[in-house]
């Protein structure tokens, strides 16, 4: 098999390879940037070249900005001929899930209920991005709603699977090295679980860590990165925290610019979760293969046995997808019943059976749901002393199928089960994935998973894991 | 001087006479409903009489959707015939602080630059109350995006003075006796201080009591209820944290529909907060009249001087105004630039002042505000042992004349100043205003304070304190 060269995007392809997969990158072009060998009009319109090739097949884009993207990428390039970059990120192209407002472009949320609807204003996290000079290139395809109702994005490894959802483009568009990173949102498992399918480095960070704009609505979601590489994924988390803020009431994201060096974990827990039941032998093979070197690396690694307190912990999330399904359709009610109002109908069976199981709820259910995932959150405050994080896959296998029928807790997961994600939503910890598996040619991500605020060490242990820990192919 | 009757709204104000005074109520009109000897239909009529002949003076209306109104207020009529009403404010006329979403009125959010903007949604909370039943009659006027920059609306009683604000619509409506209720909003001082003004009862639930809707963008807002009674304050409140729930992530407010009864306490703590040494002598006189009665019913006052406790408190609540100033203007400054970046200029010169403070915010400035604001919560649960809870003067005294110039930590405060209700805001903690003082023929509020999620026992000791005392006339 020719290895592809997914850098350029001009094959289609061939499957996922982790030896020969080269996605793209910002930071090690920005001194090119500024000794002029390289432009941010450049490097954008190298994006555009593989947009062109690729786009056809994945369909990640809902939404792309030509002429916008031309300008501001113009005026970065500029800026780094005068020596005056505002950020790390001036001139980065990225891609802004469709659930995220942009004042100039529609902000659609993967339901056709709102074709061309224009917000005229920027959400939060967009705003911030433009702030630090960043190229806002377009939007990206979320399943309907942020929910699991699937849109046309296809997987950029191979086109019969799904990529993930519900940040399915922005996932995708990073896996086919269109852009360097992107934007998703995660409420249930809806940035590491379609990162995972697509070989992205992503961080869903702690949770109110970067500010969600007019998306405030969920008790339990977080703005994500997707990205090429844990720097650039860094660079653009910690940029939008620093202008935009956090979530109002929440710190923000804590840290520095520069991204933690390396930092070998002394101790791992490996975090079994509802995934740990539903994942496929091969996965689950590959997946000790890797805690194998991390074993012989020195790395300690404590399983659900080792103590009382991970299997507390292990109760207490053992149910985060049933938990995730009350919580988020409880506040979703509003919002849906007034599309409902105003339109009549136009969504998904699939966000229906949702509706309904929420109507079903009283304010009593809801409260008694906090006060589950009030439960979850302090058992893993209690695992603090005993290791530096946890360690998990990010999904329980590779990207189903397109037509695939998955349900689960009652609803139905078309782009995968969030059954390794639910529960760190539910937790509100940072999970970093990072590309380490392949299995039937497809990407599997592992995730770290650190205390809420630990985001920038969890950085400095996804950086050791990735500089010692050599992919495993199954 | 002949009394005004208020209540029929036939004459111009001469001025606030508590002993005169007749609000307008809704829950005693419903065994009317019941028996067919009224209808909510004729209600809605008396009501919109009212606002015809004293509309023109008070101008607390932005938009009124009569027709709308009347068929939901003939449709309440027919519940009421067939014995099945859908809850104890089915048919009762409300009016809408027009920060607040409604699909059927424009949402214009007191700027010109909102002119006629259509969401096509309601907020939570007035989706909640068409769920009740209730006739949503129209928008009130609110200040510029709910800050200082005020509305053409004037004070009920005398319309050279301000109604207060940010709610001020709402409050000078129920004051004028044109609805029995209104939804306000107070994110420092914008629900209790304009009720206080306009001689409504009101309450500011406890933080996150009241589904926010689409308003989640601020770390301490609430939504709060104007009525001419307790009775029907709470009833609004209650209908509508059952259906909608509380902000997402909390638990909303809890109680029973019927309203507490009367409950004596023993030991009321007598808050000053930054207002005492701002309140003039004649109000201030007044307030000591009512406390005097209290203690002369046998209830316990302690004064800042009688524990170290409660001077720890005072001092910890000391610069809630600056701390509102910050937290708020940073968490409005994304919904400001958006603003300023669609439509060039048009915000007002105080708007533009709090976004100048905003900007030179740092990340770590918000969160020095945050710290400050955890520390006053944590002196305030201190207390809770030792006393029922606080009561204090809702302003520093009678409503200002329109075109006064109060500023306070930088900001303006045309509308009063808010320094008897930063701390409440800051603390998250429930206040109910009560109409027991007249000033210089304009009325002045007093406020309850409970701790948090104490709003069902607080609305009880607000009872207690109407049934046995006597407004004070100074």
């Amino acid at each position: 098999m020719t290895p592809p060269d997914m850098n350029l995007g001009t094959k289609s392809p061939q499957g996922y390879d982790p030896a020969t997969f080269r996605p793209l990158t910002f930071h090690d072009a920005v001194p090119r940037f500024l000794d002029g060998s390289d432009t941010p009009r450049a490097y954008l319109e190298r994006c555009l070249e593989v947009i062109a090739a690729r786009e056809p097949v994945v369909k990640g884009w809902v939404t792309i900005n030509e002429s916008g993207a031309r300008a501001a990428a113009d005026a970065a390039t500029s800026r780094y001929k005068s020596g005056k970059p505002l950020s790390t990120i001036d001139g980065m192209p990225i891609g802004i899930k469709d659930l995220l407002q942009t004042k100039d472009m529609p902000t659609e949320q993967g339901t056709p209920l709102l074709k061309g609807a224009q917000t005229h204003a920027d959400s939060a996290s967009v705003m911030a991005l433009r702030q630090a000079g960043a190229v806002i290139l377009g939007k990206t395809v979320t399943t309907e709603l942020g929910m699991s109702h699937p849109g046309p994005t296809t997987n950029p490894f191979n086109p019969e699977h799904s990529p993930g959802g519900s940040s399915s483009g922005s996932a995708a568009v990073v896996g086919a090295a269109m852009v360097p990173a992107t934007l998703g949102t995660q409420v249930v498992g809806s940035v590491i679980r379609p990162a995972g399918f697509c070989a992205n480095t992503a961080i869903k960070p702690s949770f109110g860590a970067i500010h969600r704009g007019e998306r405030l609505g969920f008790s339990q979601s977080h703005i994500g990165v997707h990205a090429g590489c844990l720097q650039d994924m860094w660079s653009v988390a910690f940029e939008m925290a620093q202008r935009a803020g956090g979530d109002p009431g929440h710190p923000g994201l804590y840290g520095e610019i520069a991204p933690r060096a390396a930092a070998k974990p002394t101790t791992l827990i490996v975090m079994e979760s509802e995934g740990w039941a539903q994942t496929d032998g091969v996965t689950m093979g590959a997946f000790e293969r890797i805690l194998g070197q991390l074993s012989d690396a020195g790395v300690t690694l404590l399983r659900r046995k080792d103590s009382p307190l991970i299997e507390k912990f292990e109760e207490a999330i053992g149910d985060s997808l049933a938990l995730c399904r009350d919580l988020c359709g409880y506040e979703l009610r509003w919002t849906l019943e007034n599309l409902i109002e105003r339109f009549g109908s136009g969504l998904s069976d699939s966000m229906m059976s949702r509706l309904e199981l929420a109507r079903a709820m009283s304010i009593d259910d809801y409260r008694l749901a906090m006060f589950r995932r009030d439960e979850a959150q302090r058992a893993f405050a209690a695992l603090t002393p005993l290791a530096d994080g946890l360690i998990s896959l990010s999904s329980v296998g590779p990207a189903p199928v397109m037509d695939n029928k998955l349900k689960d807790s009652g609803v139905s997961h078309t782009t995968g089960l969030p059954s390794f994600n639910a529960c760190t939503s539910v937790l509100g910890s940072p999970a970093i994935t990072l590309p380490l598996l392949a299995v039937s040619g497809l990407p599997v991500g592992v995730q770290v998973i650190g205390q809420r605020h630990a985001d920038a060490a969890l950085t400095g242990t996804a950086r050791w894991v990735l500089d010692h820990i050599r992919p495993v192919v199954a």
